[in-house]
């Protein structure tokens, strides 16, 4: 490979020709073998913005030429489209500020500016990686901030989305199946009937409640500490910096972006994802529910529950037809628990602060963009590939409704509560049906039977 | 101990004379001896009210006499008010649904109400533990309704306002030292300076988040179950019974309690304790960087950072003067790892629920209530015990600050970056203050350099 | 109630007139009010030896008077006891290296040497607290020789019994059930068949990993703190001081504790308690997995798997006969969740150390002895009221074997794949046995099936 | 990009020509659209290792071919060296049993197999994924064998030597370090001192604990869940297989796998995976605690503790020398941190076995094998990056050591207790060193102060 050689404050340092990345970058990829996570991809594109936004805000300020604005936001525009995303190649486990990859990113828009200018790569002219790419930043402030912008434009943008969709199928299935009286079951075992559109509604419920939730912490994800500098005092910024590049970072993403309150605690704290991932983990939560509900009540096909039918995506057992397994809620679940570790992480770093800065960003960037990646994406595959297709086995349902001891409480007002008993009883012990039992015990006729026993008004209340 | 013999559908058995609970909290006690922690008494109180609520309820709707009210009502206030606390023995590590802890509730209201109106415990008669007690209820639903009830009232009577006067507290200290100029530290190394106030505000700024962030998850918390009985449908109560109930409660305890708008979701997933616990978990969070910031900036008192004073509660040794143990920091901080602990349990604990119901209910409601109480109790006590004696120690503060090599960027406009950079190397590698290097090296006077380095002037935006 | 005033160097306080304790612990519980989780008795217990054992080694050594030790020793041998349980009144939450707990001992075998001696509680005299009862210690090296002291007792003494016990149940029912058949399930989905006893077995292996894994972590565990004194050194202590008193808990106790070889570490860290929660973790997770087995299998009685009857330990539902929750099984789950949460709690609190010392120890201490005391009550609960009284369902189990498709591969020898597939797809489609299709499709006889479907020879390996 | 059509039971797929993967791959990725983590490469490698020894059993065995046994040897072999990484594409978020994977590399070797044979790709002649290399096999049984593969290879050739190298860094620089005496430092307030050397002793032996405690859970992970096959009794295995694959996995590898003594607890549960992480935690926790004492130490330059210069290998600022930004610390304890959450997620995993079969396999191999990855490498960075070049800033340790208040204690026998409080008093207030404040109140002379205060003496017993 062709290097060239560029030079920093520790002396000299090769970089690959073609890399638009510098001498920092470089140093970091020496100093930082540590695993194989990249920097998310999400944080390089909001830092494209941020770079960009910055410098239209400083243009509009004064404090930058029009031409090397024009050429930052040119090469941001690159970096915000994914075109440069091969001139990311640094790890989440480095500085804990983020430095590195706020330098990386200077570098990259610098240099690819300087060759949209026509001008040598690694001379930072006319386009400096600090003084132009850097205004009015620092990496205690930017990279929060583009944690912030990520973390809210995959929020926004694609997992709220997919909780709706998902939401939206269930729900229609809810109202499809709201005729279907099926047993319940608490305890794992037998209890008196519901309907099957009423135990889905209680899933649409739960996904209802994660996306309230999941809401109601964006205000405080929307807050960007950027305009607080090194400390978070805004020290070599105009005072009118930090609420125009917020202003101009919500114009650029179409999400309300604010400056936040107060810059110390964006840079020193990062309660606000701990708080967000608060709510994701609600969402794991809801969804490691379903996804059990779903593949407990597909069980089977003969020795389980199997009061559903899951699509078959992946040949099952070449040998023995009807055995689906439940793929989607595994890899579901899976999601699930990655996101109840992440958790436990995020917690973990945010505690971690001291004093002006907390040294934890990376890897808190890193797992909270990790489980809006995963619940988004495996929610999706799970409404695509399961949940849409779900299907009740009606006699099966009908079975175990049928088949239920529970029903015989509503044989109390005719035959008195005793003689009830004496049915119930009778039906377990010999294995009978409830109507069986009563007709055997000569206590009432199947048509007698019949006719007291509605499973259907059983399920709601009743005046 | 003197006994009675009250009998259920499994036998007789011994409870003792003077104990208002009956057979079915007596064969828990044999059936569950596990551990030491006892139903959180919030729970039992919040049943109390639960109880008195479905009492009037059922009367208003005509299914409950005036009189058999009248005298739940009684023993109920009784329960609320703490005064039959010892009649609650049962552990939390019980069947998952409460149910023990629900029949606990309505054996001892029944006694009691039953010695209200003269007659014999354990008779049932006049007032029967589940057909009044506990009528239009189920253990499925009114346990987490009394959950619900405990958290929100913990919640919104204790916590929110300990973390309101810690916030009032340092912001008050936070104004006070709005003028006293201090070094930062990023990476735990030497930056930029800001002020006191400055870094204060940071700390009043996590505590603001974590205030709205607990209040926003209030709404799914104040949803309340009560209603959806067995499974959730609701078998067995008026139509008018759910919304009147939590309309009562909501009278009863001043706190705005709605019924759910899904009863399915809200006995089969406590989704809310999840989210509710993760804002509380953004609290502790916040509150251990804080405690380590004011303990840290307290190190010492010779070797350390020095900045702060606190209070001294405690002998300090006999021989050390000045020796102040930072203990209210060190209960706060065990009391947040505590809460991030509680959290994981919940998280895991929300997630197992199987169709109708989510069978960890005990555990969840005694974390949440553990974390409420504990965070509570430690803000409070850090709060009057530390924060509002913490003073500055202002020659130290100095000290750090005039030192400071980072003062030198000030330098920069007046003798040029390359002097600057002169100076500050020849103070680090001599030892000097920047004052002193600069002198030594003929570079400024000292009345110069006293009139370009003015660090109140670098602690905010500049035009 | 009646006070006697104690003077400390922060001045007089009142202390309870019956109180052995003094006055730093009166102070204490001033200053924290947080919370009602009390100091764990079984860390008072040890204290107890710890403070007997000092005192024999420091009278061996000479430099502790006959008379004051055989004070010192009665009083240890009450507090060792239990006989004053009520004079420790401190919480978990106090300062973080235990001093205040570490005084509540001081001062009670203190006050009641005095009190044997016929001296005036108060008086120091003629036993002093720290003269001689704390001789050669400090809170910094006692308080984790406590932990660690309580911790291996309760392990070895309880909760490896109540581990092994579980293990020979499950075992026994393991050889009683060894030839009873059932059908496998894997994704919850129908598969080859085993034996219940094979299946036991898997629950009795995991439980058997379990003990191995606890007892691996035994010999970190037994190394003690004691003779470090404040900061690690052993300052103020005997050179023979730190092995001897380390024999002497091991004689006094029966559990072999060493001295550590070095002490640093075991005074600012608490790495052996993170490594052994991870093993309670491990038998969590193992007791989590069988319970989930036991109540699944025990679902129903109608609707679920329905193939293990569980014993009736409180009154099911009076109208429904057969419905037998699985409250044990509930229990014990809650345990495991809550012993996963104490492990982050640990986990966080053991990464805090900082220098000489780690202020997280009561909190360490409390939710580690929280999970030994959990854990082994609720598998002695499971095991007594669940566990000896599983019996097989063996008419369902023979069902779910004989309806089973995947029986279907023991024909291909016999007819070919292709014939076999036929069978298993005309039973799935028409919710036939395999043998009703097969003599449906004319394609074997019942004998002919008979003889070639053998569930029993599929149960393992075959030359 | 050319395609080829492969057929499975499902139907046609398209397969790119030049993958040597085949129908159910493909068909995976077309359904497990979900994040970005690829199945761990060390899983597949050791996938190779156990294709080739159940290539070799088999043929040992009987009952395969000499020719494609070695077919399946030399492509198992490429796999294992890593040639055919690009072939795997699968990600962790697929069936919980790692069927897709199993199955991906059932088709890679089949199809290079047949490739070295002259075969048709796709053609399953004349090696049969499933018929040959799949022999004596099933997803269940291989899946859990190649991550405990995987999982002990890097643990023991990786993980542990780079422990032992840093312990081996850190042991030398205690013994270079043994005689410079420093303050100690408990709950961040100066304490009685002791040497660098002492200090630095304790991180080593945290770290000989952690090696051991590692150690002591191979036991468990060596065992071997091949032979099982679908549910744990080794259906269509020879008797002799289990014990044998295992003896030849154990020859390939150069680690002394064996198989399992219990199957059915290897496929249904995962506790040793628990356990072993368990282990690595305490690691994590190990690692946090020095490299918080490493950038303690070395915070400053001058308004820190400043007593340990660490290498400088980014550019710090460049205006400030002498700032240090401890970024080896922080990507080590981000890594920590990791480790943590990722505890979190392999516990509640291992927790969700049902019956015969865990599904959260992947999401358990994942992790474990991140932090294992992670801990080696973060490890061997901060080995290499810092701790070989710490080095002690004497003046600076020698400072804070006279300065320190504490040493008081040694002047008790001369002067008295009273009249050494007196001095130690005057010293705080007014800022004096205890020799100043001596000679000030006239108590002791400089030349007594200086026989009297011996530091160097205080940092061990002493007879």
């Amino acid at each position: 490979m062709a290097y060239r050689v560029e030079t920093d404050s520790m002396g000299e340092i090769e970089v690959p020709q073609d890399a638009y990345y510098g001498a920092q970058t470089a140093r970091s990829m020496m100093n930082f073998k540590i695993g194989i996570e990249k920097m998310p991809i999400e944080v390089i594109h909001a830092f494209g913005t941020l770079k960009k936004a910055a410098a239209l805000t400083n243009h509009e300020l004064g404090t930058l030429d029009a031409q090397i604005k024009d050429l930052i936001c040119s090469a941001a525009d690159e970096v915000i489209a994914g075109k440069l995303d091969a001139h990311f190649p640094l790890v989440v486990w480095q500085t804990g500020s983020g430095t590195q990859s706020n330098m990386n990113v200077n570098e990259v828009i610098s240099n690819r500016a300087i060759e949209l200018a026509g001008g040598v790569m690694g001379s930072k002219d006319p386009v400096h990686p600090n003084d132009h790419v850097n205004k009015s930043q620092s990496s205690n402030d930017t990279y929060p901030t583009a944690m912030h912008i990520a973390a809210v434009i995959k929020i926004e943008s694609q997992l709220l989305p997919a909780i709706v969709a998902l939401r939206d199928v269930l729900g229609k299935k809810a109202d499809e199946f709201a005729d279907i009286v099926k047993i319940g079951r608490t305890h794992l075992q037998d209890a008196t009937p519901l309907t099957l559109g009423q135990e889905m509604s209680g899933w649409v419920a739960q996904l209802d409640l994660a996306i309230n939730a999941i809401k109601a912490t964006m205000p405080q994800m929307k807050q960007l500490a950027l305009g607080g500098t090194a400390v978070g005092t805004g020290l070599n910024t105009h005072p009118d910096y930090a609420p125009k590049v917020a202003a101009k970072i919500a114009e650029l993403t179409g999400h309300d972006f604010v400056t936040a309150d107060n810059k110390f605690a964006y840079l020193a704290a990062h309660d606000a994802f701990v708080g967000t991932h608060g709510a994701l983990k609600q969402l794991a939560v809801a969804a490691m529910k379903i996804a059990n509900d779903v593949r407990w009540l597909a069980s089977g096909p003969r020795s389980g529950l199997g009061e559903l039918q899951l699509p078959e995506n992946e040949p099952g057992s070449s040998i023995m037809p009807g055995k689906v397994n439940p793929t989607q809620c595994e890899a579901l679940t899976m999601v699930c628990v990655q996101v109840m570790g992440n958790d436990a992480a995020i917690g973990i770093a945010g505690s971690q602060g001291n004093f002006e800065l907390n040294v934890y960003k990376p890897v808190m960037a890193y797992n909270l963009l990790q489980s809006v990646r995963l619940l988004g994406d495996a929610l999706n595959s799970f409404n695509k590939n399961c949940a849409v297709g779900i299907e009740p086995i009606r006699e099966q349902i009908s079975d175990h409704l049928n088949n239920s001891l529970m029903l015989v409480t509503a044989l109390n007002p005719h035959i008195g509560y005793d003689n009830a008993a004496k049915i119930a009883k009778h039906a377990h012990k010999n294995g009978l049906t409830l109507r069986a039992a009563a007709i055997e015990l000569d206590l009432m006729s199947g048509e007698a039977f019949d006719l007291a026993i509605k499973p259907e008004e059983m399920v709601g209340p009743k005046a």
